[in-house]
């Protein structure tokens, strides 16, 4: 049964802003001793991405994929106001100057935290992502050991 | 009190790859014995919607959503990449080159596992989507309904 | 431990539809005797702008931010089928010759069921909304104050 110590969000979106509302629940939870687990899928694995090009062998949609889709968490573009990524920049520089934490900041303190980030294998499949393109420290699996956290938890969001 | 035998997944997006996900989530419940109800609402109502051209009354506005709206879960659009419906028919191909199911198989399966799934009536009337132009099989109900299901489980998504 | 009596929604998104569907559940469940408290964040905060310009001290992007967003709930556009303000509009139409309650409506009768309607105070301090900009009665907190309601909640989503 689910007690109150256990959080997990999907994150299936790779928006700026909809990674930041999750990564701030996230970290909150974890501060308060919360576990807490994040399901990385669809367009959320590309916050996973490492920064740099690695070479992988693909399909040629995958490939196209991989080259169209923001490598990592510090090119993600927001679901609104983005103005060709001038959105993004904008954002950085208020929080900068409020002295709060940036996109890739709370994914850093996130892992500092414990917080377990875990790459959905049937959408990296999908997407032609490799396991050499994803940040070290992330666990791989699927829709059935999401299942299982998500049942030993008490609040599950879908982000 | 909700146990962990039952999962529900309100269905508002009718995006490609939000439908997906729900439908993995849902298969994987489902195969694990879990009770699944997904209620589609808003664009979510468009995955039930019946393939062929079915005439009905409707007003002005509702003809014309019905008329640009996708007709079923073979023609639905991705939220991000979707190319003009090239998106789709690439992701379809890399699904099947990899032996995985496709939407419509997911929601076949879905069907066959006992999957529950719920058209919002509510949206139903604002969008004017009548019961002959969904799928048979599909049940009825309002947002009572979906909550008496939600507080017998113990995973509800919002996807 | 979460009982049957509470449910929390993070409002993310500021679209009409979305906010029509979080307004329609919360309706729906105070109205069966439950505690509701709606979380408005990020793009969700626009929902709760006063429709009159408010003159307030921001930096260059908030200024921005805020002469772009949305002035409260009648200004919502849709997710899709927005057609340049004409969906909402048509929307809206429907649900009047329906009888049905139009977005606006339904946040009165939101209030009016003592649904608790929360601004999250990290996002308005990034998009600068300052607190005379929003709803009386609206009531602030941050994302600890989210996660106590949620852990006294049996269902909790993400919109």
């Amino acid at each position: 049964m689910a007690d109150t110590t256990k959080k997990t969000i999907i994150v299936f979106s790779g928006d700026y802003d909809k990674v930041m509302a999750a990564l701030i629940i996230a970290n909150g939870a974890a501060a308060m001793g919360d576990d807490v687990t994040l399901f990385f899928t669809f367009w959320g694995l590309n916050a996973l991405r490492k920064a740099e090009k690695i070479k992988t062998e693909k399909g040629l949609m995958q490939s196209m994929f991989g080259r169209m889709m923001p490598r990592g968490i510090k090119k993600l573009n927001m679901s609104t106001m983005n103005f060709a990524g001038m959105g993004p920049m904008m954002m950085n520089k208020v929080i900068k100057s409020g002295g709060a934490m940036t996109l890739d900041q709370l994914l850093d303190a996130a892992i500092e935290q414990g917080v377990k980030l875990v790459a959905c294998t049937m959408t990296m499949d999908l997407l032609g992502f490799k396991k050499e393109e994803l940040l070290d420290g992330v666990e791989y699996a699927g829709v059935a050991a999401y299942l299982a956290e998500a049942d030993e938890a008490n609040v599950n969001l879908f982000v």
